[in-house]
């Protein structure tokens, strides 16, 4: 990951598309560090902010496309970008296209591009608004890597860039995984909070103790990650399948106890169940992620 | 969370039944404190590498509860414990008990062990037994507090140790509350890794992504219980309920795509979007705590 910087000048000019909030906060970020920044949006009154602070306005897509080569579109979904662009002269532009997306949509809309004359850097963007400029805030990019390197001076500065792979659906992919992952970890927040709920817990002591934990427990995707890679999945087993879905039966009948839904945590140990019984008790929960998978 | 640490000499002699892997490991850290250890266990074989270590292996449960004040208990489960110390005389002793059980069972050992005449701790173990010894293990405890006061230098031994309060059900209550966070985000993590099992993705080098990722988002726990405490759902929201539902699609599709289920993410979108209808867009996930009580 590279820190934000700023580009030696002159700065490069940078075409936005879509100046919702992510866009806005995209192209503040450029305007702070003296980019020339031309902005267009479908619907006109949300560029207001960003001409105040020193963007020319485009009056269609089309033009700002044609104000400079590198263009940055930050829309709603891909059809939008498709819509949006379908007018303008891409030959010779660099497109890094920041709509949040699928891998498949990002993977299509590179082989659209291309077609169109234009290099084409497909990037998920790993923060909200308010994070943009501030240290934290990510953007993983794949595609074309030529076009990164360019202009990765340019991308660093509303967020940190990482970049993971030539194919244009990677970023997307990373970026659907990543919130993915954090959207298991809210919904076992989210049971943990409704466990002690009515108890004398008091809430922001109970974070104190979960944070930590799920931070130290987090480190085990590393061992994961190593019996994924070598395909075995029962070296550096911490504590055995066998073992956790002894215990499983504690935490169903605590959240019966408690008067909580054990909607969020069932599924995961119904597979942990099914991988029990397929004779894999010296695995940990790795063999899961097989489990998972539709296609052979 | 207190530090490992050494009690003064004269070692306080403890008492330990139950020496499977859990048990073993923390006479083995007793042991290597200084302390008496006096040692029970149902199947005898089990007791042979502690006795090697300097232990007294005691004939009964009732021999070993005996030998000295504090008792400690570790043992499948808690009926075990009621079975284990039906003959054995407990006035005056002080009974920690380290077994895994659920809220509800603890307050029933509690009042069982006071009605026996014994000072009561329950405990629950934040470790596997590799970690016992180590930094980052830790116990929780609740229960009587001039037990855990009087102790603490002992209980400190084999792994940090954490006081939540008087009622003797809260340190279960928070061990099935941070396990079942944790299994929250083993869910999560299972899914993202399914999602780039096919893909030209190292497992170690997203799991480089994956970890950090998921230690910053869960820091959003902390906003969730400010959230929680005060009752006010909707003062400092990052990302709105509307914004996060409106993006799940991408993530649904995303695994239609690459041919992985989407069975451990359903509930809590499904929730997220129960709590949209019910017209809280404005609100983050916070407000789906209260969806899973069954209870009013």
């Amino acid at each position: 990951m590279t820190d934000n910087s700023l580009s030696p000048s002159p700065r490069t000019p940078v075409s936005l598309l879509g100046t919702g909030a992510m866009g806005t906060a995209l192209g503040r970020a450029w305007l702070a560090a003296g980019h020339p920044l031309t902005v267009w949006n479908r619907t006109p009154g949300r560029t207001t902010a960003l001409a105040a602070e020193g963007a020319t306005v485009a009056r269609s897509a089309a033009e700002a496309v044609a104000a400079g080569r590198l263009v940055v579109v930050c829309l709603l979904d891909d059809a939008s970008v498709g819509e949006a662009l379908a007018r303008a002269e891409l030959t010779g532009r660099d497109l890094v296209n920041l709509t949040t997306g699928t891998p498949g949509e990002a993977r299509t809309r590179a082989a659209w591009a291309k077609e169109r004359g234009a290099r084409f850097l497909d990037g998920g963007i790993m923060a909200v608004p308010p994070m943009i400029g501030a240290p934290g805030a990510f953007v993983l990019y794949s595609g074309d890597s030529d076009l990164f390197e360019e202009h990765g001076d340019v991308l660093a500065a509303p967020a940190g860039t990482e970049y993971v792979g030539a194919d244009p659906g990677l970023a997307a992919l990373h970026d659907v995984a990543l919130l993915s992952g954090m959207y298991g970890m809210f919904a076992g927040i989210t049971h943990a909070f409704a466990l002690v709920r009515d108890e004398d817990v008091a809430p922001k002591e109970f974070a104190a103790l979960l944070v930590p934990w799920l931070n130290a427990m987090a480190a085990m995707a590393h061992g994961t990650a190593g019996r994924l890679a070598s395909g075995d999945l029962t070296t550096g087993v911490v504590s055995s399948l066998a073992m956790q879905v002894a215990g499983a039966g504690t935490l169903l009948r605590a959240a019966e106890e408690q008067g909580v839904s054990s909607e969020l945590l069932t599924p995961f140990l119904d597979l942990m169940r099914r991988r029990l019984a397929d004779g894999h008790g010296d695995e940990d929960t790795t063999g899961l992620v097989g489990l998972l998978r539709a296609r052979p």
